[in-house]
């Protein structure tokens, strides 16, 4: 019976076969130990020179890394073997040979790593990294699902580029221009008019010159918006939806964060309540610790570290000047000089994973930012229908997938967060 | 306090709010009967006038369809009421007029409805079809994801038109060209080889001038791939899938079927086995129908007509004429002609919702194969590394989740089973 690695478990005693790869072996005279690899974890198998074919232990001698092959053996638990599991072996067969496997256990850059993406995914450390991505899109998902959001795709070709289109990918479409999406928002916004609470997840686009860690030109966004919420609201969500999620990739992948070696008491500190500060209280907290930041401007990546490493939990920004943010986003009633707008930093330099508002609800506020922002009124007319047909308080946020993986994960650029990462000058493999 | 619409059943004889949008009323001289829609359901909200202020029953009389509105009052049932409860209503606030919305319920022409997208969500049927593509979503991924598939991200971006650029949309990527991925396929082989079992389920891209029911330019595909899998596992794996997802479907969404007129016997016959026939058994079964089918080519719309509606549930068509099939697929050993490839056509005439193959494993014939295709090797070394280094057999498919969720709501066009539909005609709104 073929079993994975990950059921050794419930089948001790037991004669099972492992279909898998070569990760590592060691030889001594008679004996041959094969680290066995197989998607779901690793494994030990123990080649005896008297107990397996002549042909069997000739062969094991001779494997290299990372050839495919299947091992029949019988189970056995050994607390010292990784995985706590070995596999007595009584025939190995060979079947995908691997000559000269160039990524070796030696060091090698990063460039060529990520000409060899398609291999350097088999390393334990970028299994362990996309595991833990799978692992939270379903924490995100299933956290959103079981609160009743509806789970609706936004379109990725865009009409019109109605805020510039300098950071916009645009392609022909049929006798006409099209821009891909680098949001799902004021779909979203149209789709909460239907079903109270919505979100999508998908790729989102953006062509910019970027090229520092915290940067891809694809990379996922996970949007919820929910009408009849307040800002207060949406930051209860952003910070009760962040504790959730980060507590059960705690719980579910303890092993792969070991892997990283990431420190996780950081990640337990990831408790209600989050620090709420303003704008103000963050420029002031920049000016404390020198920063040659600007009143008015948005923050650098540096600013961003600095305010996040002076809480030891993710920080809430609020309450930000009105003309440094986009249209859509409602005036505090409180100072009309501000956006209800609000950014989530993560600690450790992670800098912004969530971006949120609540949204201008008023028809003629929203004709005037329009106006304001020098934007055409006629590609918003559909979006103004919004506010003119039984138009409703509502906000949402945007979180970017690829940093908020590379937060917990504990790596130092997102570029290893993403199956096959797309930056300025990486459109291969 | 604020409930849904769909809480209501555990609020009977309380106090409570309720935030929507008026769907319906009706008039009598003391009452006004208020259908609410708050994304969750419909209730049916009783305002009588002598048990409100005056003010609030005027207000009553005038809302106008698609008004935003927060009503006070009691729940009680009420079997003969919509969602089987009632609101006795104490008080009534306008939150956002709506004057002259323009979907009333008279019939409107397609194209005005696809102008009106962002309205026309708020439809019942648009509602229900949207929920059942979500909860299809959902019974997918929970499906994959209970048995171990990993789900990554492919990317869109691609750096080269391999099999022609005819149906892709290309963009300018600071200064070279990227096209816009039509599958994640050949990235998942990679990551296979890593995790064994992954899937990818993101947004595709086709350029393709076609303008039939069956055609969007950006779907969302599906594309399950494992290592150590067969073309018959394959197929195992296909007929189990759409069996656990029909049946969730229908189990938790009979209301939105109902809302539908779904003929759910019709997917109540989706159980084990399906029927497995091959191409020439298909090319026979067209002849019997006196289609005009020229053996050799791939089916058009109505031979997949034909062919679905030959039997009570889907059927899969195995074993192609490898000239038509894709270069990655494994030729037949026993028929060297054929490719192990196998569609799934879903009946009614909904066409083919799935296209799997058993991958080309072998170095040697995958070099063949590009040069019989004519496909320029330097751009594939990257995917000859898989065949290289540790080879395994492997199969995956690719389903078209818009067909998909058109057949289980039983749509004519897929155009309705998205929520911001892109055609050749249709970029907007």
């Amino acid at each position: 019976m073929r079993i994975y690695i990950n059921e050794a478990k419930h089948h001790v005693g037991e004669q099972v076969q492992i279909a898998g790869w070569l990760y590592n072996k060691r030889s001594s005279g008679k004996l041959h130990f094969l680290i066995l690899r197989d998607g779901t974890g690793l494994m030990q198998a123990v080649v005896s020179k008297k107990e397996v074919p002549e042909e069997a232990f000739k062969l094991s001698g001779e494997l290299t890394q990372e050839c495919s092959l299947i091992v029949t053996g019988k189970v056995s638990e050994e607390p010292r073997s990784p995985g706590g599991f070995e596999l007595h072996v009584s025939d190995v067969e060979l079947v995908g040979k691997s000559e000269d496997y160039p990524i070796t256990p030696k060091e090698h850059g990063i460039e060529f790593l990520l000409d060899r993406r398609h291999l350097w995914l088999r390393s334990k450390r970028q299994h362990a990294i996309l595991r833990i991505r799978a692992e939270t899109a379903a924490a995100m998902r299933d956290y959103l699902n079981s609160r009743g959001y509806v789970n609706l795709d936004t379109p990725i070709f865009t009409p019109n580029a109605c805020e510039g289109t300098s950071n916009l990918f645009e392609t022909e479409y049929f006798g006409s221009k099209a821009y891909l999406a680098q949001s799902g928002q004021l779909y979203s916004e149209a789709a909460i008019m239907s079903f109270s609470k919505v979100y999508c997840f998908g790729p989102t686009f953006r062509a910019e010159k970027s090229k520092t860690r915290r940067h891809l030109t694809e990379f996922w966004m996970l949007e919820p918006e929910e009408a009849w919420l307040d800002l207060e609201g949406c930051m209860d969500l952003m910070e009760d939806f962040i504790v959730e999620v980060v507590a059960r990739v705690l719980d579910t992948r303890a092993e792969e964060l070991k892997i990283l070696e990431r420190d996780t008491s950081i990640l337990e500190r990831v408790q209600k309540p989050f620090p709420r500060i303003t704008y103000d209280d963050a420029d002031r907290i920049l000016k404390e610790n020198e920063s040659d930041f600007v009143y008015g401007d948005d923050f650098g990546g540096t600013d961003e570290t600095i305010l996040g490493d002076n809480f030891d939990r993710p920080v809430m920004i609020h309450r930000w000047p009105a003309d440094i943010k986009a249209f859509y986003m409602k005036r505090d009633p409180d100072d009309y000089s501000k956006a209800l707008a609000v950014d989530m930093l993560a600690p450790e330099g992670h800098g912004e994973v969530i971006g949120g508002s609540q949204r201008e609800d008023d028809l003629e506020e929203l004709e005037k930012r329009l106006k304001e922002h020098d934007l055409p009124k006629k590609y918003f007319e559909w979006y103004l229908d919004l506010r003119r047909y039984g138009t409703v308080p509502h906000s949402g946020f945007g979180l970017g997938f690829e940093r908020t993986v590379g937060w917990i994960c504990g790596t130092k650029h997102v570029r290893e967060t993403i199956l096959f990462p797309r930056m300025m000058y990486r459109l291969e493999p």
